[in-house]
């Protein structure tokens, strides 16, 4: 290994450690339990956000937000507030009626270390917070990239975004989807909010859309690598490293793009996705480093 | 009935009349069915959203739009969002694992006519589109008054509001709250957006802060006569007419305003809060009658 890639790699650790240290402080100040009815549910959105996860998206927005010099605080709110989104999706998303999921993150999902219907609302509270963030001045004074970030954030995860996605995926159980319909249903599914991400980082850094062309490309090929990655991982991955229940898309008879194209060339597909997404920052020196190393890891992560 | 009394009357039929048709016509072009597998997420936003409910909400925001001159395509934008906050809500509340019923507003319930999963992210959808609507220039040119209207129905919607409230109310099942928590659990519960739905007017408006202390006893007022008169609906109400299962929180043996209170001291509580609120309009003339016919009506509905 190479001097410099043992850095980026030493680095990309850290940025990972700091981030997820950063969100945890944002969740513990935002989720502080009130002295009322109320205190479960704010435990139950404690449970599911504070201490956990990858936080690839918030790590990607702190990446894209140090490209433009952006003020930390301000990154690190819009970090929280996607990662509330994603987090919401998990909760709402392992409940029984969904894909009915006992574990999360190495930790039983909410609905199992509460109830369904503490789970349904801590889910609906962490979906408002998010917005709630956003249109906060503290998050960034110009009120036009406070909108940008809630419409971008609104697309995202809405029906033509994450929540259109689990619909296609939920409708794939017993249907036959070709590449080309898994694919659209991953660039819904999980693409979309990785790239409101990488968009936030640029909307607070005040670059302009025309601007945002190559993080664009960035975000759109490393969405459909983590994806194929994540497809490889419920195959072949080690279910205690990746803290939920593996080989479920199997069981259930859905294409993937395992299925579909096979281990081989999924592989070299996820690969080939990544130098893409690299080559999209051709423009950026140095300073996109932590971005091409997070293009890395996406493809090398166990968990 | 003097003549006065009966021309409110008749034009608040006519402007229930026109909000619902606005409002049907708002979600038709924002839900129009996309030729793909998310047809049947949309169809199942469509069931609960298109033609039905009284459509309070957004009479509330047009009718305090109204005092402002606020164009009626925003204010019809405004409302359409917060409708969907509210129609979101019902979706969730009504799940198995919530309230656990079948009908609403006449027909099967979401989970009834599609399914839970289904359920599940047609409400997320819709709370996505409440944000997507207010973060978009058509409905206001001013991204400060975006960021308001999105901040207060975010805040609204959330933990310490709708979302916190229902949470208080299924802790409220087996437990004996007393009158002052009943009172703060249906303040969050339904008050809240009720409040919203009145302050987004007043925000569509320019209305700074401090002018809006009329505006907002006038909502707390009528949110609190509104749950009195939902209780004693639920009590008293034929269930056809109301559209949904009734009595069901004596079954549950849950505390509320009737309990605590008896069916005419309840009765004489929500017509004092109906006069108070109407007391709080004294600053405008005839311009707020419809506001003033609202809250006559929030006591006289039968449904």
């Amino acid at each position: 290994m190479s001097t410099q890639v043992a850095d980026a790699s030493l680095s990309l650790q850290a940025a990972l450690r700091d981030v997820a240290a950063e969100v945890d402080r944002q969740f513990d100040h935002l989720l502080a339990v009130p002295a009322d009815p109320r205190a479960r549910l704010y435990e139950a959105m404690r449970h599911a956000a504070i201490g956990g996860g990858k936080r690839l998206r918030p790590l990607l927005t702190f990446a894209t937000a140090q490209l433009f010099a952006v003020d930390r605080i301000c990154a690190a709110r819009a970090a929280t507030a996607i990662e509330c989104i994603h987090v919401y999706s998990l909760i709402h998303d392992d409940l029984p009626a969904m894909d009915d999921d006992d574990m999360r993150r190495g930790k039983p999902t909410v609905h199992k270390a509460f109830d369904e219907a503490t789970a349904i609302l801590a889910g609906d509270c962490l979906h408002a917070l998010a917005f709630e963030i956003l249109a906060d001045p503290a998050t960034h004074a110009d009120p036009f990239v406070r909108n940008e970030l809630i419409a971008d954030l609104a697309r995202a995860s809405g029906p033509s975004g994450m929540a259109g996605g689990q619909m296609m995926d939920l409708m794939a159980e017993g249907q036959s989807f070709d590449l080309a319909t898994v694919t659209r249903c991953q660039a819904l599914k999980t693409g979309a909010l990785i790239a409101c991400s990488v968009e936030a980082g640029a909307i607070l850094g005040r670059v302009p859309p025309e601007g945002r062309t190559g993080l664009r490309g960035y975000a759109r090929d490393i969405g459909l690598a983590f994806q194929i990655a994540d497809d490889i991982l419920d195959v072949e991955g080690d279910q205690d490293a990746v803290g939920k229940q593996l080989r479920k898309d199997e069981a259930a008879g859905k294409e993937t793009f395992l299925t579909l194209l096979g281990l081989d060339r999924a592989r070299e597909q996820a690969r080939l996705l990544v130098n893409q997404s690299i080559a999209h920052l051709h423009s950026y020196g140095p300073e996109a480093d932590l971005l091409r190393a997070i293009a890395r890891f996406v493809l090398e992560r166990d968990r």
